[in-house]
């Protein structure tokens, strides 16, 4: 998939150290992932992992500049409902990566056999994450009280956004 | 804590084959979690080992009657909500274990700092299940459709209970 010279790849975790930086910039912001803020390499190559994830990265030429994963929500019987988690640095923020990386989950989860596709801890506060997987049929399913202590604004709600395949 | 006879202990991973059958006989059930039918102990022990999750038993003298599971429900900023899981074999069913169990994770998860205590993935057609947790106060605060392939009724939804402490 591509878009305005922005492509899709799927990631092999031998290159994960290419993403890495994505994700600790993420973790470190505090207010839109429930990630240590000093995660460490280790502990994220630990999740990354995990069987049954697998690893994308959004590419404008040779520059990664963004990066997510899909894997079952669940084990055993929940497996048929697909988990992703966008991460797009602050530096290519604003150019479209997400939108087209969320597409591309959305193609490639139905294609790998999932019924749908959840996510389980959107922080409320997050407008642009909100408002782009509201304009791609996720609607919110669950409001987690306080689920979330954002750096800035403290504790806030999560959602659990929804969209069947 | 203990209740007619039965008391809630502190369970060390060290006696994991212990509580296994009754973690075995649960997922082999496949109509209350989101575990594989065919959940090896190997597998089952690389769950319950999770950095920060504790183990508990409740017992009846020296016979195993139940176990539960508390840990964070999610890392860093998500770290103030507990998440647990409660497991009670057939043969100790209807004797008032698994509400023992869940007066006791909430004074412990209290005990523990938690600011909530919040279930993910209660099956809609667990009706004992659900009903017990409204007695003790917790509240559906999500609805994930058709989350669960439930052996005998097919997907049936899946509740996100929660509770603030």
């Amino acid at each position: 998939m591509s878009s305005r010279g922005l492509r899709i790849v799927s990631w092999p975790l031998e290159r994960f150290d290419e993403i890495w930086p994505i994700i600790e910039e993420v973790a470190e912001g505090e207010d839109t992932y429930a990630l240590p803020a000093k995660l460490t390499r280790d502990e994220a190559i630990k999740l990354w992992s995990e069987p049954g994830r697998r690893i994308y990265a959004a590419l404008s030429g040779e520059e990664i500049c963004g990066t997510y994963y899909m894997r079952p929500n669940q084990p055993g019987p929940g497996d048929h409902v697909a988990n992703a988690g966008f991460m797009v640095p602050l530096r290519s923020r604003g150019a479209g990566v997400a939108r087209l990386m969320g597409e591309h989950a959305l193609a490639e989860a139905k294609r790998l056999g999932y019924h749908s596709l959840q996510f389980n801890f959107v922080v409320s506060t997050n407008t642009p994450a909100i408002r782009l997987w509201r304009s791609l049929g996720f609607e919110v399913v669950g409001t987690l009280p306080n689920a979330f202590r954002h750096r800035q604004l403290g504790f806030v709600d999560a959602y659990v956004m929804y969209r069947e395949l």
